[in-house]
């Protein structure tokens, strides 16, 4: 782990950037990621859709870089490989990726395993195996195309709250005007996709989403993970 | 590693099946894997193009469970993580996948690590990364496509023999008609898609060409790797 100066025990989920090339107005990824983390983003997740293996190996390097001298932690999505091969600080595991307790055991005790969670089953099972955050996915469904799955909803957050242990990210359509909210209802942190990388100004929109961020989680009375 | 009984310094590259489920006629890999191996088959690679991370990882245990009992060596093409998940012999990298070193780097000295190659700089950079195996890459080109790729030919066979210590599989058309003359030039092996893949008859198919190329190591004078 080098020169990081966090555990993964202390890791801020505040207001965490997932990467999204077809979003980013054709900016690179580290150009959307720079802005980001100077707005206040403190993770981001690397996640590429296309690229061959070499393409995200090269990306995550760069990326890995610039991270780790800003003390943000990256978290790779879905390849573990990937994250062992550019020492990402964890990966992210969603329902057709690989199960938990499998990259558990690729990966030793020390790095992040995140996973994605729609319900409190998935998100039990999950941290059973041994990850150390849960994405719950997704928080809300874009107008759009409604049909295509069921939100959680801001209602629903207190259920996966009482029924867990680790930190709970939400995902889907979290912008500036709902995140606030969904902190209050007892997410530790936000994971925002076009809300940053499709604005823009990358900055300024990730300072006005963690400043909500911060209001809710100023106001809330559970014990912060993030000492700092 | 368990029970394998062989070890990566002694495995028999001589008739190598590279699974294809576009070509396999409707069948599973595993149906063709079985019928493949009890024609003769000594190595597989598992190739996976579409398939989600917890499919590739679910497949590779059926695959890696039948092959162990065969004590026949299961390769994964390109994803290492796939590799460590379930325990394969070792990986197959492309020239758009992990660069041989970092792979070694993460699977460690006991795994095998191929990589293709098409030219023999390639080849002996691969090798001087730590590469056990070169596949070479194309043999033969299909006259669908010709003006695609230039392919390496028989004739060009020697010079990477000369250049290199490591086993040398030929992979690209190669066929019951032709994979006698590319052994006598001076392959280890050849590996095979379609041939095995897409025949009605995929323990026939490999029965054949498997005798071909025995035919030609019978005949050459260099020592064989495989004591067997």
């Amino acid at each position: 782990m080098g020169d990081r100066v966090f555990s993964k025990t202390t890791v801020d989920y505040s207001l965490y950037l997932v990467t999204d090339r077809d979003l980013s107005l054709g900016r690179s990824n580290l150009e959307v990621i720079e802005a980001a983390v100077a707005g206040g983003v403190t993770v981001v997740q690397l996640r590429e859709k296309y690229a061959t293996t070499k393409e995200f190996y090269e990306e995550g390097l760069r990326i890995r870089d610039f991270l780790q001298s800003k003390h943000i932690p990256l978290i790779i999505n879905d390849r573990i490989d990937i994250a062992l091969a550019v020492d990402a600080d964890g990966v992210h595991v969603g329902q057709d990726d690989m199960p938990v307790d499998v990259a558990r055991s690729i990966l030793g005790p020390d790095k992040i395993i995140g996973a994605s969670a729609f319900n409190v089953d998935e998100a039990t099972t999950a941290e059973a195996m041994g990850a150390d955050y849960l994405g719950l996915s997704p928080i809300f469904v874009t107008a759009t195309k409604p049909e295509l799955v069921e939100q959680i909803g801001i209602e629903r957050i207190s259920s996966f709250r009482e029924s867990l242990r680790i930190p709970l990210v939400g995902i889907g359509s979290m912008n500036r005007s709902n995140v606030y909210e969904a902190v209050m209802a007892g997410l530790d942190g936000v994971a925002v996709v076009s809300a940053i990388c499709a604005q823009e100004d990358p900055r300024a929109a990730a300072q006005a989403i963690r400043a909500e961020v911060m209001k809710a989680k100023s106001k809330t009375t559970k014990p912060q993970r993030d000492p700092t």
